[in-house]
Protein backbone atom coordinates (compact mmCIF):
# COMPACT_ATOMS: atom_id res chain seq x y z
CA UNK A 1 0.00 0.00 0.00
CA UNK A 2 1.66 3.33 -1.21
CA UNK A 3 -0.60 5.54 1.56
CA UNK A 4 -1.97 3.59 4.48
CA UNK A 5 -4.04 6.54 5.20
CA UNK A 6 -5.72 6.31 2.03
CA UNK A 7 -5.55 2.73 0.16
CA UNK A 8 -8.05 4.38 -2.23
CA UNK A 9 -4.88 5.72 -3.92
CA UNK A 10 -3.38 2.62 -4.62
CA UNK A 11 -3.74 1.62 -7.96
CA UNK A 12 -6.35 -1.21 -8.95
CA UNK A 13 -3.86 -3.77 -9.73
CA UNK A 14 -1.78 -3.10 -6.51
CA UNK A 15 -5.40 -3.69 -4.62
CA UNK A 16 -5.98 -7.12 -6.35
CA UNK A 17 -2.29 -8.25 -5.63
CA UNK A 18 -2.47 -7.13 -2.08
CA UNK A 19 -6.05 -8.82 -2.01
CA UNK A 20 -4.81 -12.10 -3.35
CA UNK A 21 -1.95 -12.38 -1.28
CA UNK A 22 -1.55 -14.05 2.39
CA UNK A 23 -1.49 -10.18 3.68
CA UNK A 24 -4.01 -9.85 6.21
CA UNK A 25 -4.90 -6.62 4.40
CA UNK A 26 -6.98 -5.72 2.17
CA UNK A 27 -9.52 -8.29 2.64
CA UNK A 28 -13.11 -8.91 1.99
CA UNK A 29 -13.98 -5.65 4.09
CA UNK A 30 -12.20 -3.60 1.61
CA UNK A 31 -14.02 -5.11 -1.44
CA UNK A 32 -16.94 -5.06 0.14
CA UNK A 33 -16.78 -1.10 0.43
CA UNK A 34 -15.21 -0.86 -2.91
CA UNK A 35 -18.41 -3.09 -4.34
CA UNK A 36 -20.55 -0.07 -2.88
CA UNK A 37 -18.33 2.74 -3.80
CA UNK A 38 -18.87 1.56 -7.40
CA UNK A 39 -22.50 1.31 -7.12
CA UNK A 40 -22.54 4.42 -5.92
CA UNK A 41 -20.19 6.02 -8.87
CA UNK A 42 -22.76 4.12 -11.76
CA UNK A 43 -25.80 5.99 -10.14
CA UNK A 44 -23.53 9.33 -9.94
CA UNK A 45 -22.90 8.39 -13.86
CA UNK A 46 -26.04 7.89 -14.79
CA UNK A 47 -27.58 11.25 -12.82
CA UNK A 48 -24.74 13.29 -15.22
CA UNK A 49 -25.40 11.65 -18.08
CA UNK A 50 -29.50 12.46 -17.30
CA UNK A 51 -29.24 15.50 -15.90
CA UNK A 52 -29.29 18.45 -19.11
CA UNK A 53 -31.07 16.69 -21.43
CA UNK A 54 -33.98 17.88 -22.90
CA UNK A 55 -35.97 14.43 -23.31
CA UNK A 56 -35.71 13.95 -19.50
CA UNK A 57 -36.41 17.42 -18.27
CA UNK A 58 -39.12 16.34 -16.11
CA UNK A 59 -37.02 14.23 -14.24
CA UNK A 60 -34.19 16.53 -13.98
CA UNK A 61 -34.89 17.94 -10.33
CA UNK A 62 -35.12 14.12 -9.04
CA UNK A 63 -31.87 13.10 -10.16
CA UNK A 64 -30.04 16.30 -9.06
CA UNK A 65 -31.12 15.69 -5.78
CA UNK A 66 -30.23 11.95 -5.84
CA UNK A 67 -26.60 12.95 -7.47
CA UNK A 68 -26.03 14.68 -4.11
CA UNK A 69 -27.09 11.69 -2.31
CA UNK A 70 -24.98 9.66 -4.44
CA UNK A 71 -21.93 11.50 -4.87
CA UNK A 72 -21.94 11.80 -0.49
CA UNK A 73 -22.40 7.81 -0.38
CA UNK A 74 -19.59 7.34 -3.10
CA UNK A 75 -17.42 9.24 -0.67
CA UNK A 76 -18.58 8.05 2.55
CA UNK A 77 -18.07 3.88 1.22
CA UNK A 78 -14.25 5.16 -0.59
CA UNK A 79 -13.44 5.94 3.06
CA UNK A 80 -14.67 2.77 4.27
CA UNK A 81 -11.69 0.98 2.23
CA UNK A 82 -9.30 2.49 4.73
CA UNK A 83 -11.44 2.05 7.60
CA UNK A 84 -11.63 -1.54 7.17
CA UNK A 85 -7.79 -1.98 7.10
CA UNK A 86 -7.83 -0.05 10.90
CA UNK A 87 -10.61 -1.78 12.40
CA UNK A 88 -8.54 -5.13 11.46
CA UNK A 89 -5.32 -4.08 12.00
CA UNK A 90 -6.58 -3.16 15.60
CA UNK A 91 -8.19 -6.62 16.31
CA UNK A 92 -4.81 -8.20 14.96
CA UNK A 93 -2.53 -5.90 17.35
CA UNK A 94 -5.34 -6.66 20.45
CA UNK A 95 -4.75 -10.53 19.93
CA UNK A 96 -1.04 -9.56 19.79
CA UNK A 97 -1.07 -8.07 23.34
CA UNK A 98 0.82 -9.68 25.67
CA UNK A 99 -0.53 -12.50 28.36
CA UNK A 100 1.99 -13.52 30.23
CA UNK A 101 0.08 -12.19 33.75
CA UNK A 102 -3.47 -12.18 35.19
CA UNK A 103 -3.00 -8.69 35.06
CA UNK A 104 -1.96 -8.76 31.24
CA UNK A 105 -4.78 -11.46 30.25
CA UNK A 106 -7.40 -9.37 31.85
CA UNK A 107 -6.23 -6.14 30.00
CA UNK A 108 -5.06 -7.92 26.75
CA UNK A 109 -9.33 -9.25 27.10
CA UNK A 110 -11.05 -6.33 27.37
CA UNK A 111 -8.95 -4.58 24.65
CA UNK A 112 -10.15 -6.81 22.40
CA UNK A 113 -13.24 -6.90 23.20
CA UNK A 114 -13.18 -3.25 22.70
CA UNK A 115 -12.03 -3.20 19.40
CA UNK A 116 -14.38 -6.39 17.97
CA UNK A 117 -16.94 -3.83 18.82
CA UNK A 118 -15.32 -1.21 16.32
CA UNK A 119 -14.84 -4.06 14.08
CA UNK A 120 -18.47 -5.05 14.24
CA UNK A 121 -19.99 -1.07 13.31
CA UNK A 122 -17.43 -0.85 10.60
CA UNK A 123 -18.61 -3.29 8.61
CA UNK A 124 -22.58 -2.23 9.58
CA UNK A 125 -21.97 1.09 8.51
CA UNK A 126 -20.96 -0.31 5.62
CA UNK A 127 -23.96 -2.13 5.24
CA UNK A 128 -25.98 1.05 5.49
CA UNK A 129 -24.46 2.74 2.90
CA UNK A 130 -24.72 -0.24 0.89
CA UNK A 131 -28.74 -0.33 1.52
CA UNK A 132 -28.95 3.49 0.85
CA UNK A 133 -27.30 3.24 -2.79
CA UNK A 134 -29.51 -0.05 -3.58
CA UNK A 135 -32.76 2.31 -2.46
CA UNK A 136 -31.66 5.10 -4.58
CA UNK A 137 -31.37 2.72 -7.80
CA UNK A 138 -34.79 2.08 -7.46
CA UNK A 139 -36.07 5.78 -8.71
CA UNK A 140 -32.69 6.04 -11.18
CA UNK A 141 -33.95 2.91 -12.84
CA UNK A 142 -37.10 4.26 -13.06
CA UNK A 143 -36.02 7.54 -14.27
CA UNK A 144 -32.31 7.81 -15.95
CA UNK A 145 -31.19 8.20 -19.65
CA UNK A 146 -32.48 5.19 -20.82
CA UNK A 147 -29.08 4.87 -22.97
CA UNK A 148 -27.45 4.32 -19.68
CA UNK A 149 -29.43 2.24 -18.11
CA UNK A 150 -27.87 -0.75 -17.86
CA UNK A 151 -25.22 1.12 -15.42
CA UNK A 152 -28.36 1.81 -12.88
CA UNK A 153 -28.84 -2.40 -13.19
CA UNK A 154 -24.62 -2.68 -12.37
CA UNK A 155 -25.09 -0.30 -9.55
CA UNK A 156 -27.78 -2.49 -7.57
CA UNK A 157 -26.31 -5.56 -8.20
CA UNK A 158 -22.42 -3.82 -6.74
CA UNK A 159 -24.00 -2.40 -3.78
CA UNK A 160 -26.13 -5.37 -2.70
CA UNK A 161 -22.97 -7.70 -3.30
CA UNK A 162 -21.07 -4.86 -0.83
CA UNK A 163 -24.01 -5.37 1.69
CA UNK A 164 -23.81 -9.15 2.21
CA UNK A 165 -20.21 -9.11 1.61
CA UNK A 166 -19.40 -6.56 5.14
CA UNK A 167 -22.94 -8.72 6.13
CA UNK A 168 -20.56 -11.66 6.40
CA UNK A 169 -17.88 -9.19 8.54
CA UNK A 170 -20.56 -8.45 11.14
CA UNK A 171 -21.30 -11.88 11.49
CA UNK A 172 -17.66 -12.58 12.20
CA UNK A 173 -16.99 -10.23 14.90
CA UNK A 174 -20.58 -9.81 16.36
CA UNK A 175 -19.81 -13.99 17.05
CA UNK A 176 -16.68 -13.08 19.13
CA UNK A 177 -18.31 -10.26 21.47
CA UNK A 178 -19.36 -10.99 25.67
CA UNK A 179 -21.64 -7.99 25.31
CA UNK A 180 -24.55 -10.01 23.79
CA UNK A 181 -27.09 -7.43 23.78
CA UNK A 182 -24.44 -4.89 22.03
CA UNK A 183 -24.55 -8.05 19.42
CA UNK A 184 -27.79 -9.19 19.13
CA UNK A 185 -28.56 -5.10 18.87
CA UNK A 186 -26.42 -4.96 15.87
CA UNK A 187 -27.40 -8.46 14.49
CA UNK A 188 -31.28 -7.29 14.70
CA UNK A 189 -29.96 -3.81 12.63
CA UNK A 190 -28.32 -6.04 9.87
CA UNK A 191 -31.26 -8.11 9.26
CA UNK A 192 -32.80 -5.06 8.62
CA UNK A 193 -30.80 -4.00 6.41
CA UNK A 194 -30.55 -7.28 4.75
CA UNK A 195 -34.15 -8.27 4.77
CA UNK A 196 -35.95 -5.90 2.51
CA UNK A 197 -32.27 -5.61 0.23
CA UNK A 198 -32.78 -9.18 -1.67
CA UNK A 199 -36.17 -8.28 -3.41
CA UNK A 200 -35.91 -4.89 -4.25
CA UNK A 201 -32.59 -5.78 -5.97
CA UNK A 202 -34.34 -8.69 -8.49
CA UNK A 203 -37.16 -5.75 -8.45
CA UNK A 204 -35.00 -3.12 -9.60
CA UNK A 205 -33.02 -5.93 -12.21
CA UNK A 206 -36.11 -6.77 -13.23
CA UNK A 207 -36.68 -2.94 -14.37
CA UNK A 208 -33.42 -2.50 -16.34
CA UNK A 209 -33.26 -6.31 -18.19
CA UNK A 210 -36.51 -4.99 -19.62
CA UNK A 211 -35.53 -1.98 -20.68
CA UNK A 212 -32.13 -3.13 -22.00
CA UNK A 213 -34.00 -5.86 -23.87
CA UNK B 1 -7.08 7.56 -17.23
CA UNK B 2 -3.68 8.21 -17.16
CA UNK B 3 -2.74 4.88 -19.26
CA UNK B 4 -5.19 3.65 -21.80
CA UNK B 5 -3.94 0.52 -22.40
CA UNK B 6 -4.07 -0.49 -19.09
CA UNK B 7 -6.43 1.10 -16.46
CA UNK B 8 -5.47 -1.64 -13.48
CA UNK B 9 -2.80 1.11 -13.34
CA UNK B 10 -5.34 3.70 -12.57
CA UNK B 11 -5.92 4.66 -8.82
CA UNK B 12 -9.31 3.16 -6.94
CA UNK B 13 -10.16 6.79 -6.31
CA UNK B 14 -9.38 7.66 -10.31
CA UNK B 15 -11.60 5.15 -11.61
CA UNK B 16 -14.52 5.55 -9.27
CA UNK B 17 -14.10 9.29 -10.37
CA UNK B 18 -14.00 8.52 -14.01
CA UNK B 19 -16.98 5.89 -13.24
CA UNK B 20 -19.10 8.80 -11.79
CA UNK B 21 -18.79 11.22 -14.09
CA UNK B 22 -20.49 11.50 -17.51
CA UNK B 23 -17.31 10.55 -19.55
CA UNK B 24 -18.60 7.40 -21.47
CA UNK B 25 -15.77 4.99 -20.01
CA UNK B 26 -15.37 3.53 -17.60
CA UNK B 27 -18.53 2.16 -17.38
CA UNK B 28 -20.94 -0.73 -15.98
CA UNK B 29 -18.08 -3.33 -18.09
CA UNK B 30 -14.93 -2.11 -16.29
CA UNK B 31 -17.24 -2.70 -12.87
CA UNK B 32 -18.44 -5.77 -13.87
CA UNK B 33 -14.92 -7.10 -14.49
CA UNK B 34 -13.34 -5.38 -11.30
CA UNK B 35 -16.11 -7.52 -9.65
CA UNK B 36 -15.15 -10.80 -11.04
CA UNK B 37 -11.39 -9.99 -10.62
CA UNK B 38 -11.93 -9.44 -6.72
CA UNK B 39 -13.79 -12.61 -6.32
CA UNK B 40 -11.06 -14.45 -8.14
CA UNK B 41 -8.57 -12.20 -5.86
CA UNK B 42 -10.38 -13.68 -2.67
CA UNK B 43 -10.47 -17.08 -3.77
CA UNK B 44 -6.58 -16.45 -4.19
CA UNK B 45 -6.16 -15.04 -0.52
CA UNK B 46 -7.73 -17.88 1.32
CA UNK B 47 -6.18 -20.24 -0.70
CA UNK B 48 -2.53 -18.80 0.16
CA UNK B 49 -3.67 -18.57 3.79
CA UNK B 50 -4.92 -22.43 4.06
CA UNK B 51 -1.73 -23.86 1.89
CA UNK B 52 1.18 -24.69 4.28
CA UNK B 53 -0.85 -25.05 7.37
CA UNK B 54 -0.69 -28.24 9.30
CA UNK B 55 -4.61 -28.46 9.85
CA UNK B 56 -4.90 -28.14 6.44
CA UNK B 57 -2.69 -30.37 5.09
CA UNK B 58 -5.34 -32.67 3.53
CA UNK B 59 -6.59 -30.27 1.20
CA UNK B 60 -3.30 -28.66 0.40
CA UNK B 61 -2.88 -30.05 -3.23
CA UNK B 62 -6.84 -29.31 -3.93
CA UNK B 63 -6.04 -25.63 -2.67
CA UNK B 64 -2.66 -25.53 -4.75
CA UNK B 65 -4.52 -26.67 -7.64
CA UNK B 66 -7.69 -23.61 -6.99
CA UNK B 67 -4.82 -21.23 -6.55
CA UNK B 68 -3.47 -21.73 -10.16
CA UNK B 69 -6.84 -20.95 -12.08
CA UNK B 70 -8.10 -18.42 -9.61
CA UNK B 71 -4.84 -16.77 -10.33
CA UNK B 72 -4.94 -17.17 -13.93
CA UNK B 73 -8.85 -15.73 -14.10
CA UNK B 74 -7.82 -12.93 -11.98
CA UNK B 75 -5.20 -11.91 -14.73
CA UNK B 76 -8.19 -12.39 -17.21
CA UNK B 77 -10.41 -10.14 -15.35
CA UNK B 78 -8.20 -7.27 -14.55
CA UNK B 79 -7.46 -7.14 -18.37
CA UNK B 80 -11.16 -7.04 -19.07
CA UNK B 81 -10.92 -3.56 -17.71
CA UNK B 82 -9.06 -2.26 -20.54
CA UNK B 83 -11.18 -5.16 -23.30
CA UNK B 84 -14.50 -3.29 -21.99
CA UNK B 85 -12.87 0.27 -22.62
CA UNK B 86 -11.92 -0.65 -26.40
CA UNK B 87 -14.91 -2.11 -27.18
CA UNK B 88 -17.11 0.70 -26.20
CA UNK B 89 -14.96 2.95 -27.34
CA UNK B 90 -14.99 0.88 -30.82
CA UNK B 91 -18.78 1.26 -31.08
CA UNK B 92 -18.61 5.00 -30.29
CA UNK B 93 -16.56 5.51 -33.07
CA UNK B 94 -18.53 3.50 -35.05
CA UNK B 95 -21.53 5.40 -34.49
CA UNK B 96 -19.63 8.73 -34.99
CA UNK B 97 -18.47 7.40 -39.10
CA UNK B 98 -19.38 9.69 -41.52
CA UNK B 99 -23.08 8.83 -43.09
CA UNK B 100 -23.57 11.84 -46.05
CA UNK B 101 -23.54 9.29 -49.11
CA UNK B 102 -25.05 5.79 -49.63
CA UNK B 103 -21.87 4.40 -50.26
CA UNK B 104 -20.69 5.65 -46.57
CA UNK B 105 -24.16 4.63 -44.92
CA UNK B 106 -23.38 1.26 -45.89
CA UNK B 107 -19.90 1.38 -44.29
CA UNK B 108 -20.67 2.58 -41.33
CA UNK B 109 -23.83 0.48 -40.87
CA UNK B 110 -21.22 -2.73 -41.65
CA UNK B 111 -18.99 -1.23 -38.96
CA UNK B 112 -21.36 -1.10 -36.45
CA UNK B 113 -22.69 -4.42 -37.26
CA UNK B 114 -18.70 -5.26 -36.49
CA UNK B 115 -17.68 -3.65 -33.19
CA UNK B 116 -21.71 -4.81 -31.97
CA UNK B 117 -20.26 -8.31 -32.21
CA UNK B 118 -17.14 -7.87 -30.38
CA UNK B 119 -19.19 -5.86 -27.70
CA UNK B 120 -21.20 -8.51 -27.53
CA UNK B 121 -18.51 -11.82 -26.62
CA UNK B 122 -16.22 -9.03 -24.70
CA UNK B 123 -19.02 -9.03 -21.66
CA UNK B 124 -19.97 -12.43 -22.26
CA UNK B 125 -16.23 -13.45 -21.91
CA UNK B 126 -16.33 -11.38 -18.78
CA UNK B 127 -19.68 -13.46 -17.97
CA UNK B 128 -17.87 -16.74 -18.34
CA UNK B 129 -14.74 -16.34 -16.21
CA UNK B 130 -16.88 -14.44 -13.36
CA UNK B 131 -18.87 -18.34 -13.67
CA UNK B 132 -15.59 -20.04 -13.56
CA UNK B 133 -15.25 -18.03 -10.29
CA UNK B 134 -18.45 -18.37 -8.93
CA UNK B 135 -17.60 -22.44 -9.33
CA UNK B 136 -14.80 -22.36 -7.92
CA UNK B 137 -15.60 -20.76 -4.87
CA UNK B 138 -17.47 -24.21 -4.12
CA UNK B 139 -14.62 -26.07 -3.06
CA UNK B 140 -12.49 -23.47 -0.98
CA UNK B 141 -15.44 -22.71 0.84
CA UNK B 142 -15.57 -26.13 1.77
CA UNK B 143 -11.87 -26.41 2.16
CA UNK B 144 -10.38 -23.40 3.09
CA UNK B 145 -9.05 -21.64 6.17
CA UNK B 146 -11.86 -21.46 8.12
CA UNK B 147 -9.82 -18.00 10.06
CA UNK B 148 -10.67 -16.25 6.62
CA UNK B 149 -13.69 -18.19 5.26
CA UNK B 150 -15.87 -15.19 5.10
CA UNK B 151 -13.56 -14.07 2.19
CA UNK B 152 -14.63 -17.35 0.35
CA UNK B 153 -18.22 -15.68 0.73
CA UNK B 154 -17.47 -12.06 -0.82
CA UNK B 155 -15.69 -13.78 -3.36
CA UNK B 156 -18.60 -15.56 -4.61
CA UNK B 157 -20.84 -12.36 -4.03
CA UNK B 158 -18.74 -10.08 -5.61
CA UNK B 159 -18.08 -12.63 -9.04
CA UNK B 160 -22.30 -13.17 -9.27
CA UNK B 161 -22.63 -9.47 -9.03
CA UNK B 162 -19.92 -9.45 -11.83
CA UNK B 163 -21.44 -12.16 -13.63
CA UNK B 164 -25.03 -10.13 -13.88
CA UNK B 165 -23.80 -6.92 -14.14
CA UNK B 166 -21.79 -8.11 -17.82
CA UNK B 167 -24.92 -10.34 -18.81
CA UNK B 168 -26.77 -6.51 -19.08
CA UNK B 169 -24.13 -5.35 -21.86
CA UNK B 170 -24.39 -8.49 -23.48
CA UNK B 171 -28.09 -7.79 -23.97
CA UNK B 172 -27.70 -4.41 -24.69
CA UNK B 173 -25.04 -5.23 -27.19
CA UNK B 174 -26.63 -8.39 -28.67
CA UNK B 175 -30.14 -6.51 -29.50
CA UNK B 176 -28.67 -3.99 -32.23
CA UNK B 177 -27.10 -7.18 -34.04
CA UNK B 178 -28.90 -7.97 -37.20
CA UNK B 179 -26.97 -11.10 -37.05
CA UNK B 180 -30.18 -13.29 -35.27
CA UNK B 181 -28.17 -16.25 -35.97
CA UNK B 182 -25.15 -14.62 -34.16
CA UNK B 183 -26.98 -12.99 -31.34
CA UNK B 184 -29.22 -16.01 -30.32
CA UNK B 185 -26.73 -18.16 -29.94
CA UNK B 186 -24.90 -15.53 -27.47
CA UNK B 187 -27.94 -15.30 -25.50
CA UNK B 188 -28.37 -18.80 -25.32
CA UNK B 189 -24.33 -19.73 -24.19
CA UNK B 190 -25.13 -16.01 -21.77
CA UNK B 191 -28.51 -18.54 -19.98
CA UNK B 192 -26.04 -21.72 -19.67
CA UNK B 193 -23.47 -19.28 -17.38
CA UNK B 194 -26.24 -17.33 -15.61
CA UNK B 195 -28.91 -20.40 -15.02
CA UNK B 196 -27.08 -22.64 -12.43
CA UNK B 197 -25.04 -19.39 -10.33
CA UNK B 198 -27.90 -18.07 -8.81
CA UNK B 199 -28.64 -21.26 -6.84
CA UNK B 200 -24.94 -21.32 -6.50
CA UNK B 201 -24.06 -18.09 -5.29
CA UNK B 202 -27.01 -18.69 -2.75
CA UNK B 203 -25.62 -22.00 -1.59
CA UNK B 204 -21.91 -21.21 -0.80
CA UNK B 205 -23.16 -17.98 0.99
CA UNK B 206 -25.12 -20.11 3.39
CA UNK B 207 -22.05 -22.42 3.54
CA UNK B 208 -20.07 -19.62 4.20
CA UNK B 209 -22.68 -17.85 6.53
CA UNK B 210 -23.41 -21.25 8.66
CA UNK B 211 -19.37 -21.21 9.36
CA UNK B 212 -19.18 -17.43 10.84
CA UNK B 213 -22.17 -17.59 12.69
Amino acid sequence: MTDKTSPANETIQGFLDGLASSAPTPGGGGAAAISGAMGAALLSMVCNLTIGKKKYVEVEGDLKEILGKSEALRAELTGMIADDVEAFDAVMAAYGLPKGTDEEKTARAAKIQEVLKVATDVPLACCRACRQVIDLAEAVAEKGNLNVISDAGVAVLSAHAGLRSAALNVYVNAKGLDDRGFAEERLKQLEELLGPAGPLNEKIYEVVKAKVN
